[in-house]
């Protein structure tokens, strides 16, 4: 499996605001459209951990915004998993415009695995060793982020 | 108790859109920041509804946009009950612009009274008693919406 | 031209609420990508409508709910042109689940013409233009909605 | 005047997602409430900044999650500048639970000078030297973070 998942998006009207320009949280939410892609291509949508009683809340998020998005613009969102360790995993994104895939923001956030009422798990069955699978393929190593996947 | 419950918020930068107002869904949202407060001013905040098994979910919503909010705007909301049947009821909303009260938007939402999987509930108690009591005092009868109510 | 234009979409995490279903408001936001598509299939990106200083801010919304959608279901959006007057236009909007096309929520947004300044405008041209072809075509006339219009 | 600002809001129900906490982006919402409730404290309301032509797009933001919030949880939103410099300011943000004053969510974001088409401004006035002033009395000097006023 490919260690990058594209997903492509609209700029929706309700995510710019006074500025003309797509809101910086909103940003957040096309990160959060990033991983469910990433688990989905990985194939175990985040739905089916939830189902299973594994949840991922995220405790650290970084973004750094280069320039804007503007309504209907077309965006392409580059997901990676930067790091695993047994009680968390971290996903790096970048977002470009399209055509010109012009860099607009990257960042990445860090989830604990959790059970439903936000307990720490570890090492949570099967996600975590398909995980592991995958970042022994693209040479991640346990909590050490490969500075190759960050794309910006 | 007055049947009529006020809350003031101020217009979010996040809120606004591309036309520099606030986008249309965002008064939805205000319409939940007075129901919630109703629910809180008539002595069961809807938290506990929640907890004690009692979920509203809308099923209908009206809403007429008559001028526009902008950032930092100051609103009043004036939330009241407009119906009331065994299985639903309605809450009446009017947003204004504070200093002028100039009328902004109003609508309604229609809520059913359900369980956690969604299942119709008849007359849950004690809420159903209060809302009773409360719709008897301000001459509401089950399922007729008395107009004096509506505040626009 | 087809008087109805099709839209997917997946439903967001941060799209849910505390019931565990999309949050009542973010169906307005999902109208909002019908209509976008629609004017996109119209050959007139919204975005040339706001370049060229026509807005079309929302006058009056009304939204049934009959199913809930949650996270991560495929939703499809049927948007249609119910309305047309010289001031104003309205679109239908029937969202379904994919696979089962199980009707969850059906509304309309009525929308008046006006500048950056929102003053009303008559019959903005060349937008009113091809509205009234595609209108006659559908034998939609001046204002008068035709119901086999409405999905449901 | 206190260099540091107090924001209370309440959660919405529509802030809150399938977890039944709030979702992790609606923090930087809460993070904008204080630096807006900032700024009217300073005497200058960010709207009278954007009127005058100077505007200040979030560059970064960082955030860290230690517990959640949940639906009409009470919050206590404790703004600060944390670092100022001819071209950017940065606000820090600790938002904590009321009544217990639990810490939930700590970060900062920062803001560059712009004017209207997104160019940058070099000490925007009377707004800098506002600054200047208020981040002297603090002790802050040009770009230096004071740790102190990092409240988490």
């Amino acid at each position: 499996m490919a260690p990058v998942v594209e997903s492509r998006l609209r700029v929706r009207y309700g995510e710019t605001d006074n500025m003309g320009v797509v809101y910086y949280a909103n940003y957040l939410t096309y990160f959060e459209v990033g991983r469910t892609d990433y688990c989905r291509a990985m194939g175990i949508p985040y739905s089916e951990w939830e189902a299973a009683g594994v949840y991922m809340p995220v405790v650290e998020v970084r973004c750094r915004y280069k320039h804007s998005a503007r309504y209907d613009d077309e965006l392409l969102v580059r997901t990676s998993v930067s790091a695993l360790t047994p009680y968390s995993m971290s996903f790096s994104y970048s977002i470009f415009k399209i055509p010109e895939e012009r860099l607009l923001v990257h960042g990445y956030t860090r989830h604990g695995f959790c059970d439903s009422r936000g307990r720490l798990i570890r090492e949570p069955q099967p996600f975590y060793g398909m995980l592991l699978e995958l970042c022994e393929d693209s040479r991640l190593k346990g909590g050490v982020v490969d500075p190759s996947l960050h794309r910006a």
